[in-house]
């Protein structure tokens, strides 16, 4: 339906699944002039599993403050079922730092959908241990940042990246859009569930470096891409989208980095835009995504 | 989640949107000790659209009869947001009829998956213009009747189908897994949203006879079929499922009916599963499929 | 195979079947010290029907000039077969302009791919009949048009169009990318076959104006693009390319619109990549790829 | 294009590449009558590399005996350019034995396409660790062999599968749907390259046991099945096709299974279609499928 992106609101919801929960909610929100456009749902077990729910709802006749609203239903609801929940506002853009290597298709996908307004966040800033993406960022009126790094500097260069991405106001998520230096536990720790990699192969198969050699040499008949979270891991972390496409015995290493490319940036946008819409809850090592 | 079929519920809602419809389903099913396992909800605009709602739910701890829970909904909820709604009980097995006429390969799907306990329906009759499926049917246990059509007794062959499809309990729905006759209006406007065609299409392009070769003779690169409930409008009702495959110059009018013949089986089964689970909505001439 | 671009010629080849082609054909080129890197072919019908075939080759030990080659085979294997045929070099890039209104996604995605190399072609011009795209195109380094048409200047503006086509040393072909102007049946004659457009449907269903809302009225389950040769007759020249994405009942036409225009770059973008690779052989009102 | 099975044959090769293969056979063919209706090359590398070729053709004019055939061209062209070739007649039917546990799913898909004539085989035996698909195979008119086997037993019950399977004629491939026993590397290399298994997940992803518990635990968003060449390694043999489906937080490992099936059958079918029409050659691990 159409909705107006300055009045919707999300609410995010994680507790033991136990009767009355929707009830609760919806009732509360119907109480206070909310309307509901969208409401998605999912329990692990009913008996004894954990509850998830995504609203999606309009404020124009909200009749309290965003602060009354939360400590509102914090007190009414979310205490009685024990609930890790929040609210967002689309209004508020989130910001989104992009770290990239040399590759630039999957930061230039991202930049012209946020130069259309399909992505609706800022960039302060984008950061790369390369220069070589410098004029094409800053096309976008950009910022761009080279933080050269090795393994001698390693340790210099993430805090020198950390120091880039803590002024303020900081920033909400970071993107890897084909950053190639692995991040170290630390830096990963600072964003938990906010650090969005795409990877190229379908994950978990041909995990580390240098995928599409790995699937040309297995013969795969069907390559892919996988968008997730960062952990501390290397490629373990929670799996938000996945795609695949055909090849052959004709697609050489070549072929299907270059076809690659085409799964990496549709997959990427699509889990990016679903971050900045709150649609996506982290359940272990697992997301649910009410998309 | 795990369900157990047997006491399992669903609750279709149909009726202007509006706030509060969310709140008052929910708390009246909490109230009776439903326990709810699925929501879906979907309205057209928020502002003076028309809403629909699908719930699933478990009725172990019920409080009352069942139609003491249709009085109360009835009383309670449908009159105050005007709905139509209706429930239903997964234990109650539909009775589903199958009109074929020489294919057979949608006939022999839906067999086999009834046999396999993945359509939870009763088949009490596959009738069919031809006799050469009895023994392929006869061999699952199931009655063929063998109901011979032209020009000239078009009348009396309908009325000797539905006079089978009338012996008590009579049937619930109908699916035309390729039954080559076009059904009268009259036979149509008996079964209003309950015959479920497949079209091997993918609909609208190429209404009517012989679609496999109009696809070939326009040179498309994808063919599809389309499974949709049957109106008196040929190939015009509302369409429940579709699904593509990919085709070259090298496939002649044979190989796409060979390779439709595979997307005509799913695309049949998906529906008519749907439409046993009662996921499907139809809201004028489209679906809404809660699936 | 990995080969270089630089050294690689294709040949094409239409005309009746009956044996010995391929022998005449590749014992010729064998003579001749070429090395045959890619051979597909195809006949409507080894009885009476047509053939179709194409060679990709390295010409690095190439005995004779282009021209000797060119004469030579039309005396020894043309002639002999009734043969239509051309070689092509890739090393010759071929101009492609480019028309365009204002939905800038098809435009970008080719400028895009031509600017990091995997479109080997060079641009002209880009002609709009709207100013806004300008900024975006001249950003590539590429010359911008802006021609404004109505009904009433239609014949005019299409002399101007013509004009900027034809400035030496003219285009090899044009691409539609969403130009939503019909061109007069005088502007399609110029370049037969060599015109592409990208179509918002899976044709040949919606036809005509604003397809996703034709879409959305009539309820499919998927949405698709189309790419073919523009015909004097609206949206029904030669299919070269389509591809589909699945849809529901939550997708507004605003949503199919923002789907579709996925669909429409990767599908544009294939179709313009075998256009120039000399990939496509139109046969009647379909095509040949050889992809 | 239309082609008589009964007239068709099909040569196979594999040799160094070099320039004049395909001139040499094609030529060859062309002076013994021979009509080419498909021809399809392959080359790892142009310079140096290994180059492999399929060609159809029909033989209603073929001047001489098919042992004469075979050994003009032996002596003629593949002794001239180090060849491993056959040729096989689509006439003479492969005999295909078919191994199976307690999933009755890939098995019923492919006795319902022999039953249909799609898959041009002989069935000589269906060979079960279990029993309970006798009827089921039975009523296809196939022979049942019940082999229990377990570990203690293991090195008995294959020398009774083997005895079962070399009967005269014996059999010229096996496939595995959905059999859930290892076999010993001494059963396996009595059909190299002739075992054809069809796994329940996307190799490399998920090797070894339940695969669908794999993919649920690490919350892929895609599922897969994959045909492979069974080899002494588990799993690991030379892929044949694969294909992928769509899969959410929503699908439990139970939902996983059930639309897995569905891949399975398709996954499988492709595969040994593709076998009988001998059109996969092996080169190391991998295979070029000329499809």
């Amino acid at each position: 339906m159409t909705t107006d992106p300055d009045t919707t609101a999300r609410l995010l919801i994680a507790c033991p699944d136990r009767p009355g929960i929707v009830s609760a909610v919806t009732t509360f929100l119907y109480h206070h002039g909310v309307n509901i456009t969208e409401l998605d749902q999912h329990s692990t077990d009913p008996e004894g599993g954990r509850f998830f729910m995504r609203l999606e709802f309009q404020t124009p006749h909200l009749d309290v403050s965003r602060n009354a609203l939360a400590q509102a239903f914090g007190d009414v609801v979310g205490r009685r079922f024990d609930m890790q929940w929040h609210i967002s506002y689309a209004a508020d853009r989130p910001r989104m730092a992009i770290l990239v290597s040399k590759h630039d298709h999957a930061l230039m996908e991202l930049l012209w959908r946020w130069e259309r307004g399909e992505l609706r966040v800022d960039i302060p800033v984008v950061i790369s241990n390369h220069p070589d993406l410098r004029a094409a960022v800053e096309r976008f009126g950009v910022r761009f940042e080279h933080v050269p790094i090795d393994t001698a500097t390693h340790a210099q260069a993430e805090a020198r990246m950390l120091a880039l991405l803590d002024e303020p106001p900081g920033v909400d998520f970071i993107v890897l859009a084909r950053y190639m230096r692995i991040l170290s536990p630390n830096f990963v720790a600072r964003y938990p569930n906010r650090i969005i990699n795409i990877h190229h192969s379908f994950l978990p198969a041909f995990v580390g470096a240098d995928p599409y050699r790995q699937a040309s040499e297995r013969g795969v008949k069907i390559i892919g891409a996988t968008a997730h979270y960062v952990t501390s891991e290397l490629d373990q972390g929670p799996i938000i989208e996945q795609d695949t496409a055909r090849v052959s015995h004709r697609h050489e290493v070549a072929d299907l980095r270059h076809l690659g490319r085409d799964l990496e940036r549709q997959v990427l946008a699509r889990a990016v835009r679903w971050h900045v819409e709150d649609r996506i809850i982290v359940n272990g090592n697992k997301t649910i995504v009410f998309a």
